[in-house]
C-alpha cells in the first residue's frame, strides 16, 4: 500500500472533525485514525496532547492509517481547537447535569450529516481517556453525544468512542441496501421450481411417499410450501435435480 | 466492582451468542469480552482457539469483563458451535460471492433482535484475526453480515467488529429518544421570555438601540427573532437579567 493517497479514499464530500482533548497516550491517538480512516474520516485535531507530539507511539499504532496522523492539526486548547467551527458535539460516556441536548449515537450521525450538508462545519470533542472532557470543554459544544451502554460496564476505550461516531456518520449517508440478495448467482423463477417439483412427484408416484390418494394432494401442498419459499437459486435447482437423479440411481441399482 | 455480578447487567431477555472461530490471540478474546459486556452480552463461545484455552492474556485483557469468560463455552469445530442456534450470521470483511444473504449492520441487529424475540436462538460468527472465516464455516450460516467500511482501509480489529455488531444489536431495542432535552433544567415559557424582552425593551428605549422610531418595532422584532428560537432554560433567563442589570450599572456610574 506504499504511496496509495489514502486520502483519495476519504469519505465523498465534507466531514467532521474529530478533537481529541489531551490525549493522555500516543498509542491511543495512533488507534483513533486507524478507527477514523476505516469509515473514511482523515480530519483529526489534538489539543495539548498530554503523551506529546510528534509521538513514535502514535505513528506505531496508527500503521497503515498514518496519513491520518500527517494531516493532523495541533492547538493549545479547546477554544482555539474549535474556532472555526459551526456546531461542536461533546462526548461523554454518562450525560451530565448540563444546558445541552443529548443525542443517542445514531442521531448525531445524522445531525452531523444534515449539517455538513447545509455548508456547516462540525467537530466531535473526545476527553482524556481516564477523566473524560472538562465542563469548561463541553461549555464549549451545542450538544452531547452519548451511546447508550451497558450501566454495568459501561468501558469503551477512545478508539472505540470515536470509530462508534464515524460509524454513525458514516451510516447516515450510506447507501449499501440494508440486504442484498446473496452475489453472482441468479434466483430461480417460480415456473422453474414448479417444473422440479413436477419431476419430483412423478417419480414419488406409485412410492410409499404417496401413501394414499387422498393424502396425494396435501403431500404435494407440503412440498409446494417447502420449495417456493426458500429462495432457491438456478444452480442449487440444478444439485436438487443431481440429488433425486443419484436417489433414483441407488434404488436402482442397489437394494436400499 | 469485586463481587457485582455483571450478569444482572446483561440485556433484558435473550441475546444472541458471540461465536469466536479458531482466534489467533488471547489478548483478543479478553477484549472481545469487554466490547461484549459494554453492551450486556455475555454469551460467548470459542472454537479451537488457536492461542490455546484457558488463557492469561485473554483474562488481563478482558479485565472487569472476565465475567464473559468465566461463562465461554468451548467447541472443537464451528459445527458443534453453532449445533442448537436457529439462525447464523457470518462476518466477513468483504462480501464473498456466496448463496447468502449479506446484511449491514443495522439490518443485522433488527434482525437478530426479531429472530430472538421470535423464540429462536441465534448466533453470530467471527473468524480468526488474520485470515477471516472459511467458506466452510460460512456455509453454516444462514446470513452474512458485512459492516460498510472505506474499501480503502477496511482493518477493523476484533474486538472492533464485535463491538460494532453488539452496538446494532442493542441499538435495535434500545428505547432511548434519539434526543433529549439537557438535564435537569427547566425550559422557559414563551410568555417568560416576552417578560424578559418586554423589560430589555423598557430599558433599550430613549437609547441609541432604537435609533428612530419607524426602526422600532422592526428591532424588537428581531430581539423576539433572536430570544424564542434559542431554548431557553429558566435559569439562562436569570442569567441573561443579571446581565441586563450589571450593563445598566455600568452606564449609571461610570462613563462607557
Amino acid at each position: 500500500m506504499a504511496g496509495t493517497d489514502h486520502r483519495r479514499e476519504a469519505t465523498d464530500g465534507p466531514q467532521p472533525v474529530v478533537v481529541l482533548v489531551r490525549p493522555q497516550m500516543g498509542e491511543n491517538i495512533g488507534t483513533t485514525a486507524r478507527a477514523m480512516l476505516n469509515f473514511g474520516l482523515t480530519r483529526l485535531r489534538l489539543v495539548a496532547p498530554l503523551c506529546g507530539w510528534p509521538n513514535a507511539k502514535a505513528v506505531n499504532a496508527a500503521s497503515g492509517a498514518s496519513v491520518v496522523l500527517n494531516e493532523v492539526e495541533l492547538f493549545d486548547d479547546t477554544r482555539a481547537a474549535v474556532a472555526d467551527l459551526h456546531r461542536v458535539f461533546a462526548t461523554t460516556a454518562r450525560p451530565r447535569e448540563m444546558v445541552k441536548p443529548v443525542f443517542t449515537g445514531d442521531a448525531a450521525g445524522r445531525e452531523l450529516r444534515e449539517r455538513l450538508t447545509g455548508g456547516e462545519r462540525v467537530g466531535v470533542l473526545f476527553g482524556p481517556e481516564r477523566t473524560g472532557l472538562e465542563n469548561d470543554d463541553v461549555a464549549r459544544a451545542d450538544a452531547i453525544v452519548s451511546i447508550p451502554l451497558n450501566p454495568g460496564f459501561a468501558s469503551l476505550n477512545l478508539a472505540q468512542a470515536v470509530l462508534l461516531v464515524a460509524y454513525e456518520f458514516h451510516r447516515a449517508h450510506d447507501t449499501t441496501p440494508p440486504l442484498r440478495a446473496a452475489d453472482a448467482l441468479e434466483p430461480a423463477a417460480k415456473a422453474d421450481v414448479d417444473r422440479l417439483l413436477a419431476d419430483l412427484v412423478a417419480l414419488l408416484d406409485d412410492t410409499s411417499f404417496f401413501r394414499s390418494p387422498d393424502r396425494r394432494d396435501k403431500r404435494i401442498q407440503d412440498l409446494e410450501m417447502l420449495l417456493h419459499r426458500r429462495e432457491l437459486q438456478q444452480v442449487e435447482l440444478q444439485t436438487l435435480r443431481g440429488v433425486i437423479k443419484g436417489l433414483v440411481q441407488r434404488g436402482r441399482f442397489r437394494s436400499v
